[in-house]
């Protein structure tokens, strides 16, 4: 059955509450945010790839190992990264964890910590032990709007979706919140993304459930290039439900999900740092998926395509040039650059008299560039990313000032 | 002998002649450059690696192996790159060279070829004929600058550098001119170079000298990440001073062309496209050259670095966390970041005390960020870039229209 849009975020799926609270970490507005589940859950994450790994990304692996899949809990915060901050961040990790365990009543590796904010500045504990007992006092079955709003930092909005799946099994809700907005291109997870269902799920297939559909959503954006030293998604399964999934229904749970984590993604991307357009890439005629990835990620990430789409002018020279340097096997003389459904570019010769049509495409808020290799391959690929605008520099350049 | 900067640019050297002039390809200003010496001279070219080759790469290619390394002449046009022509842009870099080998008098595969502008649009073979009869009755032993301003595109300066070397067998001279300033991060060879010597170095020596030189200069610059389509330098050797190296002077030669080479690379940098800093950013501590190399390209690449120079942020963090996500050996605990002579972040722990003279050390023209991968290990690298501005927003966001 095709998933149908609800309302109710992280809380959507039966048996989870959720807080927001502010505890002073960022100067102003909410910073923690809690998720419980009523019931132990199967949990899965995916986790940056970024070398200087931060301590709550360490910490959240370290009890899912121990719990074997797991959780009762995620708590995370906004403002601070608690990334290079040594052996006090992993310590302050730990700390906001076991808070987080003694307020809610679980065991301290059923907890799963995050942070998102500035890197390099120590997590004041005091004000993080003080938000989350408050958290856990405000905990309630509609809190998932006030907990997307805490776990923001630059981003313009707060993205939350959920949907409810009926199966000849019955039917479970599976819901999600996440933060973008600027450090955008999660090499394998991304960002803070926080899942919920009420389905059953154990957790080994819950965390090839969650590899699967951060693959083509959360994998598959970028804003700026930048993977971060905290990318986190977390899953929770709580099987509040009642409806334990076979290999049919096992489908329909990746679907969900993955149409869960899409809506999250691509919010992210409407909302990057700066942006005012949603951009896909959408790239085929590629000798191999990996080629196909590869050269959707150049333009996805080229300045000079970003800037292109952003002054809305349908420089389709500058796709075959990103195209040419991406390192996938490309044929000019046979490939194929459009932009919307209008074709600018083909064997060889451009049509510049569409031009004028192509720019009308460009004046939306929605704007997909093709790009064909030219291999003759049957394989492609597709990325999402926001256009380059003069705000994403004013607001990098002022971030801390 | 230490090379000693003399005037005259790519026409400082014995025995060579240029002009620049208006042939009307761009709407205003110079836009057709000649440079030729008065004997036929060994010639070297490095080209760009993307796989979208201009038509003018692939005639130069053509013939520098026709020619086994020889040339007279170097024809370049901006306001059009030439490129995704198709069969009729191979057959209009053909003319452009065939054109110049008349008014010049010389075999057609002596001349080399270079374009650079717009990317897709036709190149007007007729007004590239005029041009190069014009230029050609122009021709003088101080057209340097005239040459140099012709190959300018969004360039605010023109780049030109002349060394004088003596050595034990004789003085001589090289000198060079570039144009940079966007889709710039050459990673084979760059943009458009021109280097003239007047020193006798045989072809195969004469490559490998450019490669060298290339390796540490023009490879390792970078404005915005994007190898463009029509990268080329060109090395001319016609002997005119008579002086012949041997392996002794072979080591001068090479530091005098890295010399120019860099000058004419840093000053890319400078005039990048919207640029007001030029950042030198020195990676150490590394297990590999080619770690280092990757790391300090990330660094340079990263947007969020880029802006944070450009706003004044001594923001460390950015650095430690594109250096952990450039895929090379890192150790966040050992490693060590700076800006300039202060150190910010050492042994996993922050000395935001200093940020404040960080600060003042990003608000000169020249930075420096040096970041230690932690390693121990005994390999280095450097890489030059730019700030990113919102001009550079501007620029390429208005570059057509």
């Amino acid at each position: 059955m095709t998933p149908l849009p609800v309302p109710g975020g992280v809380t959507a799926a039966r048996g989870f509450s959720a807080a927001g609270v502010s505890c002073g970490v960022k100067k102003t507005g909410p910073d923690l945010a809690l998720v419980v589940s009523d019931r132990l859950a199967s949990a899965a994450g995916l986790f940056t790839t970024n070398r200087a790994t931060a301590a709550p990304v360490l910490v959240s692996r370290e009890h899912l190992r121990a719990s074997e899949g797991h959780a009762r809990a995620l708590v995370a915060n906004s403002g601070c990264a608690n990334a290079c901050t040594g052996p006090a961040g992993l310590e302050a990790a730990r700390l906001m964890a076991a808070e987080t365990a003694r307020a809610v009543g679980c065991e301290v590796e059923h907890v799963l910590v995050a942070s998102t904010g500035v890197i390099g500045v120590q997590l004041d504990t005091r004000k993080i032990g003080t938000g989350i007992i408050g958290a856990a006092g405000a905990l309630h079955r509609d809190g998932h709007a006030e907990a997307a709003r805490a776990i923001m930092t630059t981003d313009p909005w707060p993205k939350e979706h959920a949907v409810r799946v009926e199966t000849p099994l019955g039917a479970f809700v599976v819901g999600g919140m996440a933060k973008g907005s600027g450090m955008i291109e999660p090499r394998m997870a991304t960002m803070l993304g926080f899942l919920t269902t009420d389905a059953a799920v154990p957790p080994g297939r819950l965390r090839r459930a969650l590899t699967d559909a951060a693959e083509d959503t959360f994998n598959a954006i970028t804003v700026d290039g930048e993977c971060s030293t905290n990318d986190s998604v977390f899953a929770l399964a709580n099987g509040m439900s009642g409806v334990a999934l076979d290999e049919r229904g096992d489908e329909d749970f990746v679907e969900a999900l993955r149409g869960v984590c899409r809506e999250l993604a691509l919010g992210i991307v409407r909302g990057g740092e700066g942006a005012t357009k949603l951009v896909t890439v959408r790239v085929t005629g590629a000798v191999s998926y990996a080629d196909a990835k590869a050269a959707a990620r150049a333009i996805a990430n080229s300045p000079l395509v970003k800037t292109a789409v952003h002054g809305g002018d349908p420089n389709w020279g500058r796709l075959v040039a990103v195209a040419g340097r991406s390192g996938s096997a490309f044929e000019v003389g046979r490939a194929r650059v459009g932009i919307g459904p209008v074709v600018l570019f083909a064997d060889g010769r451009p049509f510049d008299e569409r031009a004028p049509e192509a720019a009308r495409q460009l004046t939306g808020r929605e704007v997909t560039l093709a790009v064909d290799l030219g291999t003759g391959g049957p394989h492609e690929a597709t990325m999402w990313t926001c256009d380059l605008s003069a705000d994403y520099v004013r607001i990098n350049a002022e971030y801390r000032t």
